[in-house]
């Protein structure tokens, strides 16, 4: 699997004229190695050369965590007193360009224009992001799976399994957190819980507000389960739910309009749109009812061994969809100081149309103190 | 605070030729502003000119989440269709130097310096490392309440209240990471939990390793406490135990040397000592036992709001300690394949001697089933 993969990002290098590839803190790293880098100042890198094979340099304390893989890559475990950006340098030789990790920590990248001052730099998401953006059959399987466990968490939150009433935000997140885990998930990504006028902040921290009858209450949360392979699969979900006996008529008026907007633009997301016109699907309808303004963000972002990739849903990405391509459909409307709401679901795209990940109900719930 | 922070890398700006600060992802910009970026593709930026106002360059989507601090920094936030590099290099202005957070993503930096073609770039921690690395007397306190917060457990750990046995690695780990954010810490940084010969590596990933009796246990844990002001400080402790009712000889034995080098470089570290004089103060002692080789990492980081920051405990830094450097005095002996140890405190320089923040039993605990 691995091997595959480096061979079409050496497809890849080829086309667009990069000589050398380097991986380091990330999602691109597990996605072709099957080890994900520790994020600290101790630096990790797989170095792809376009033509000969990928070394994997990395401290020497942390060469025991290492799966070998020798048909992979070989492994450069540098030490204490070592030079690992010299190794390095090294290793990409006389490369006239590279291609670095997004995520790689800028501070590498300066220390490495220093060493390679004859390469030029471009972002490794040129090469890797259209590689990654189109899954395996075995990923979308993973990504089910991980959809079906957070399915499972917002179904009891509407059900009223998950107490909110009188809690903080903040413990209700850290409840999240908790069932996030023990559904199968290796790491939390994130669980934002905001009550009423705190979910007009899109991505909204959690915080000390007590939830109370009478109010909405968005809830957005999402993990990575990693695989026995050392790659790991994102979750990503969002459902708000009515606190009290009788919702607000403008909360339920509103939720009606994004619970169409949603929908309509999960069946456009067909094999062949362009990523925008399924943004302009839902923007429209939210907007054709006035609340135009308030859907401030882009429909959707790709996931898979991250939370956000290739494809973004937004408005000037006119990449047509293909099959296999994972995405989030998630419209919101957020009206400053009084509330907000979204609903997010991961679809992908098949050959025979939309197939959504997420299925939990997406009606507005109402849960009785 | 903020502004007396921003003053001190302004001086230092000017001093070493920097004309503007780039703070994005990492703990820069919570240090200097109170504000942490989201680790996401939207880019978040302070920009500092050397001799104008700084501005946070933030998603339009995130500006609720902003504290605003009207005297350190304005507000810009850009929208999802506008070009946020091109506002970056616009009051970035001309810049001949700029200096770029150590842990940006890289891919940013990529698009900046194709913005900002007559810029040189440099890490940021030449600028903000310094500082940071001289903590005010309220951080060596925060310091202080994350440290007595791992004692805590490490306490109920050699107490025998934490079950080992006949439990996995990856279950300890998860009973610590409870127990770290129950004493308050808002997020767990790691949680090594490493039995027997799975010790050897200095960062062993917690497993389905069952612990059984008659093997030492090494348990290297830390997260982090965020302030009201949005300033999070972290905590970071390593304590072995003994599972069984007698430890294996050469365990034993090994683990009076370590304990004995640690307490040498912990001593050693009083105001004007090289820092290369610690590391090799506790080495020594290492080394005159016949473990030298097992010893195969640097003595310790410094610590703050990161977890590993300025100054580095290791050969080659001659970087004189100063009244309020905090760093990790951790040193440990690895036998591969059979067994490993560290043992680990937090350290202040004081102008009256060191200070340890870690005051838990640094004796072997011996824990009978």
């Amino acid at each position: 699997m691995f091997s595959t993969r480096l061979d079409r990002a050496r497809a890849a290098m080829t086309e667009s004229g990069v000589d050398v590839l380097l991986l380091s803190v990330g999602s691109d790293l597990p996605y072709f190695c099957g080890y994900e880098a520790m994020p600290l100042e101790r630096i990790t890198m797989l170095v792809v050369p376009r033509d000969g094979d990928a070394t994997l340099v990395i401290p020497e304390l942390e060469v025991p965590r290492v799966v070998e893989r020798p048909d992979v890559f070989s492994i450069h475990g540098w030490g204490e007193t070592d030079d690992p950006i010299a190794v390095i340098a090294g290793l990409a030789g006389s490369a006239s360009n590279a291609a670095v990790g997004d995520h790689m920590w800028a501070g590498f990248l300066v220390d490495l224009t220093a060493a390679l001052s004859s390469t030029g730099f471009r972002r490794a998401s040129t090469i890797t992001g259209p590689i990654r953006s189109v899954k395996e059959v075995d990923e979308i399987e993973r990504l089910r799976s991980a959809g079906a466990a957070v399915d499972r968490i917002a179904e009891r939150l509407q059900g009223g399994e998950i107490e909110l009433v009188g809690r903080t935000e903040a413990e209700v997140s850290a409840e999240l957190s908790r069932q996030i885990l023990d559904e199968g998930h290796d790491r939390v990504n994130f669980a934002i819980v905001a009550a009423g006028e705190n979910a007009s902040s899109p991505h909204h921290h959690a915080g000390s507000r007590v939830i109370r009858t009478g109010e909405g209450v968005l809830c957005d949360f999402g993990g990575t389960m990693v695989g026995t392979d050392g790659v790991g699969y994102c979750s990503d979900i969002t459902r708000c739910v009515w606190v009290g006996d009788k919702p607000d008529r403008e909360f339920l008026e509103a939720y009606a309009v994004l619970h169409e907007a949603q929908a309509a633009s999960v069946r456009a997301s067909v094999v062949g749109t362009p990523a925008q016109d399924i943004d302009r699907v839902g923007r429209e309808k939210i907007a054709a009812a006035g609340f135009g303004s308030y859907f401030v963000h882009r429909t959707g972002h790709g996931i898979g061994v991250e939370a956000h990739e290739d494809p973004y849903i937004v408005e000037g990405n006119e990449h047509q969809l293909v099959a296999g391509n994972a995405f989030s459909i998630e419209p919101g409307i957020y009206v400053p100081g009084r509330w907000g709401m979204r609903l997010e679901d991961i679809v992908v795209a098949t050959v025979d149309g939309p197939d959504p990940l997420n299925t939990v109900d997406h009606h507005l719930a109402v849960i009785e103190p």
